[in-house]
């Protein structure tokens, strides 16, 4: 196991200020992981009130993002830092945006709480909530992976996309089957769709992240490179 | 009008090196369109051939994408640009992570035209078209913003997504009341469906680059502010 000790790193041109911007973004991760945790159960519980508490909170997500990426431009200009330092900042540029939109697909998903379901397609939304845990899941080992700059951690969630990517598409021939035996319930059906595309690309957001963990430790990027094929490039 | 020559702002600080790397994001760009353009004529045409070769020319962007970040990233280093020049590289940046997920959409699109359609299908693939013209025209505008580095030219673009988001809408509505009539067809549907948020995605993408040229230009964030309220901020 390999884990980074950012400290080490921050000592000399790293100073407080970026110590304070970490900890941003972890507050802000939480708060994230809080929006989505919130939505699945709005959904899962039928609960309206949640679902407007999710919609009326995604502001803070906002101007968290938009203070932090200001944070940063101005520990550039003013730090000037090099090598990993740089990286780090860099990478938590990237992570705040990817955690933004997050965020709005948590809003999206609450949402769909506020639709009226039979009792049939409460079934789905079951499953639905399946995917939401998985996805929660892989959300809080990303959160965990970039609080410990951890290299094996973010290389394990990266390389378990791949099961969300299944339950997705099981999930999305299930709806499918379902809107082709009763087309009356294709309107509801595709609210539960787009909420599964949501987690979806949640999960696609936190291998994003992962990939700015990776890039930060190790200098690499592996974004593009098949999924084979990345344990080989370490 | 306003139009910022960034030239007046490149002198001293920024070299030919920020010049060659402005060049490479207008290059990848170009590209992106081509991409987009080839996706919506392999569908509309049918054309398989077409539709593979947007597959297999994907790779050059992402090796794009990387480049320029890295190029970026080490201008940053060994240049330590500060105010209107930082707020450039920023602006590239988070533009060519933009323009590498059009062309993931793109790609998304291109896999359509892999599959069969009935000649009823066929039509609708014509209203994906409409739609799918208006984006390639949009992020035409947006990457000539960009090129210019052009306030109200970003602006306007900027403000033209609600005519997307109302095109995407009316198509989504078409395509439901298809699935309701048609059960069988759903699975072709569905693959319309996805053309049609990748596109309503591109606009979303096209609507960010736009706001990195307005935070080039005035240095300041619009992304959360609402429609309404954004040309009273300047």
């Amino acid at each position: 196991m390999e884990t980074f000790d950012t400290g080490r790193h921050i000592s000399g041109q790293f100073n407080q200020e970026l110590d304070a911007v970490r900890n941003n973004v972890m507050n802000m991760g939480g708060l994230v992981e809080q929006q989505l945790k919130n939505a699945l159960t709005a959904v899962s519980d039928n609960n309206e009130e949640l679902a407007r508490k999710v919609l009326s909170s995604d502001y803070k997500i906002n101007l968290m993002e938009v203070t932090i990426d200001e944070e940063c431009t101005r520990i550039i200009a003013k730090r000037q830092p090099a090598a990993s330092d740089l990286r780090l900042v860099m990478a938590i540029i990237k992570t705040i945006a990817d955690l933004e939109r997050i965020a709005d697909e948590a809003e999206k998903i609450a949402k769909v709480a506020l639709e009226q379901f039979s009792a049939k397609q409460q079934d789905l939304l079951l499953n639905l909530d399946n995917l939401g845990r998985l996805v929660l899941t892989t959300l809080h080992d990303t959160l965990d992976a970039f609080t410990r700059m951890d290299f094996d951690a973010a290389l394990k969630v990266h390389q378990s996309d791949n099961r969300i990517d299944r339950e997705y598409e099981a999930l999305m021939r299930q709806l499918m089957t379902y809107m082709m035996e009763d087309p009356r319930s294709i309107p509801s059906i595709m609210s539960v769709i787009w909420s599964a595309r949501a987690l979806e690309r949640i999960g696609d957001r936190c291998q994003n992240i992962c990939e700015y963990v990776i890039y930060f430790v190790k200098g690499k990027v592996i974004r593009h490179i098949s999924e084979e094929d990345v344990p080989g490039i370490f």
